[in-house]
């Protein structure tokens, strides 16, 4: 059965949403390619085939991974063969510019391992029934030097250097170690191997995507449509989301911290968070985009319905939305989870057992800063006990929206 | 039977006798690790391993070549083990630089028969029977893209920058591919491979050369001795010797030639050649550079005869002296080669013919400039008869040292 494409002009809306190519000139070129490729996929009756790649360390995705993921799902649904490439050859061969410390390598079978767990966690946005899951070592450990010799002059030592990250740090005189420029060979071998029809990758992969389109010139292939997203800003507005800043929304958040971490965010995101991050159509996201102006907080409050419902389930929205409430006006939600206290325990050993804190120094740093409170009173001492023996329950708030109940 | 070595200072004498490591501090560090790995060698009597590479591309040697190869041959001479390792894997990959061409790459086979030509030559200077050949496809073609990685986190992108051919193009904006970094790795992959006490070569490649002391190192081997030579100046007394620039003494030429252009030689270069192309020993070297001020002449005359007999035979030695002395007078010397002239061909044809010319365009010009004589008058017009019909023999002579006798 041949597959039925919608209409081209449709397919280009959705999947140019949110893509900024650099330029405004590669961004026409490749808007361009697009629809030309989504014509011929249409008279030929051939899906796409689209990849991205994704490093098997990462663990607990926050909205910041979903973006690719987004994009590749607008090609699944409209019919499109999606490869998720999980860059397992990074792992085998380790890190080399981690000298020091000269850890083993990982196996394959630890790889492939923590790549199922993130490509579970992947599952969350992709159809997993007709998503292709496939791993760069398959191809990458045979190469020979000879090969990498080959694609390596393709490209000036001026082209790795102009790169943005390079640059900077070339600038800096701080050290770029050269098997770094290899990245973008691996990638570029990745796009030649699957023979793909478009790449999607982060703004700050572009000159490795393009390094792919090099490669499969050269190897007389049609090169790939690259197609990039902006990078996203965390909570607070400003610099890309990720674990180690701490600016994240977790998919693993509960529902209320969800919910009120959008609330939170600073305005100028939002466009962004909408283009980026929801399953909105376009005839939504035009009238939604109308809003800004006048109506931000009930954007904001459809941004943060449309994140839970499609992290946790339409049925917890109504109760996130609750949660937060609470939480804004300093009461505990309904999903607070319960620690149990044992005799006399220090509030900070709680807290750490609990997960709350890494370490009780940390702790103590954020009780200086009144960042603890104990039924709703900012603590000043970080050695009280969690509870008195005569007290009852109490409960314990972090931040905004981390709430613990403790219990005896 | 463990072999004898003589004392150890007069191996160091002989060993560092025109090495240039760069700057003194490498320079004195080097000489104290080879009289260190002398010793260890005299006290186990294992002989020291000594390696140098040589590109298999190269045709017709000249005095440049045998900077190396006199090097090896001292240390053969003092009973060590000398390999004589050729770049097949270059070969085999192809320059990757030439890209217009596309040309195809070498077959091994064509490689290794080019290497065979290049090591018979070198046996001129080298002792055939007590040389270890090898070929360095042999272990490089089997290195995956995880090898290349691996060794290429080794160095930092500005370490490559930093030598002065790299800088020099990097300061003026020329390009620099990539693969131009992946010869170093593969310098360094050989003498880990081959596990050398001592790796030879040209000032230009002492970074090559360090680039295996880091190998060597980071796999837990002990780092070899790095030993590199001034780079030869050619009859010019300035420029690099090659075969581009035209200023070489070429072990094929004749033994007249090679007198005549030892005499001609800048009296500034003397000292550098009687330390790099001789077989004198130290004692005669001091004294030679004892009468560099007073009596240059009569250097240049034994540097020259010491050069005749080293390539052809001391039996020539004496003719050598007369053919140039012949040369020098405008005379045709005794060794001067016939040709045999058809009809009324041209004097540019016949010059182009006896590859005297490389091209009747260079010819012309080269009688433009008054270099070409006929039975010793300067020629004027280049497009004369070769032979005209009622003379007999003559005598053209191209430059001071190239005659050839036209005969019917």
């Amino acid at each position: 059965m041949t597959p039925q494409f919608r209409p081209i002009a449709d397919q280009v809306e959705i999947l140019m949403r949110g893509v900024d190519c650099g330029d405004m000139q590669t961004q026409a070129a490749m808007q361009e390619e697009l629809t030309e490729r989504l014509a011929q996929s249409r008279d030929a009756g051939r899906p796409l085939r689209v990849y991205c790649g994704f490093d098997p360390s990462r663990a607990d995705l926050h909205l910041g991974h979903t973006v690719p993921l987004r994009k590749l799902r607008q090609f699944q649904d409209l019919g499109h063969e999606v490869v998720f490439l999980i860059g397992t050859f990074t792992g085998i061969i380790g890190d080399p510019s981690d000298k020091d410390s000269a850890r083993a390598q990982q196996t394959l079978d630890d790889s492939m391992q923590k790549a199922e767990t993130f490509a579970t966690q992947a599952f969350r946005v992709l159809d997993r029934q007709t998503t292709r899951v496939d791993y760069n070592h398959r191809w990458l450990k045979d190469l020979t030097f000879a090969d990498v010799i080959n694609v390596a002059s393709l490209f000036t030592v001026q082209q790795f250097l102009g790169r943005q990250n390079f640059r900077m740090r070339f600038e800096k005189g701080d050290p770029i170690w050269l098997h770094e420029f290899f990245y973008a060979l691996m990638q570029a071998f990745d796009a030649y191997v699957l023979e793909t029809d478009v790449q999607i990758g982060g703004t700050d992969q572009l000159f490795n995507l393009m390094a792919g389109r090099k490669l499969m010139h050269a190897k007389g292939l049609r090169p790939q449509t690259v197609l990039t997203y902006p990078i996203l800003p965390g909570t607070d507005g400003v610099k890309r989301m990720s674990k180690s800043t701490g600016n994240t929304i977790d998919l693993e958040d509960s529902p209320g911290q969800m919910f009120t971490k959008v609330l939170n965010l600073p305005d100028t995101v939002i466009p962004l968070y909408c283009d980026l991050l929801t399953r909105w159509d376009s005839c939504r996201l035009t009238h939604v985009h109308a809003r800004f102006a006048d109506d931000m907080p009930a954007v904001k409050r459809e941004l943060a319905r449309e994140i839970v419902s499609a992290y946790h389930d339409d049925s917890q929205v109504a109760r996130a939305e609750r949660d937060a409430a609470d939480m804004f006006s300093g009461s505990m939600p309904s999903d607070t989870p319960e620690f149990k206290v044992v005799g006399s325990a220090g509030l900070l050993d709680v807290l750490q057992a609990a997960g709350l804190i890494e370490s009780k120094g940390k702790g103590r740093r954020l009780v200086q800063q009144g960042g603890v409170k104990l039924d709703g009173k900012t603590v000043t001492d970080p050695f009280i006990t969690a509870l008195e023996p005569k007290t009852g329950d109490r409960v314990v708030q972090i931040g905004k929206t981390r709430f613990l109940r403790l219990v005896r």
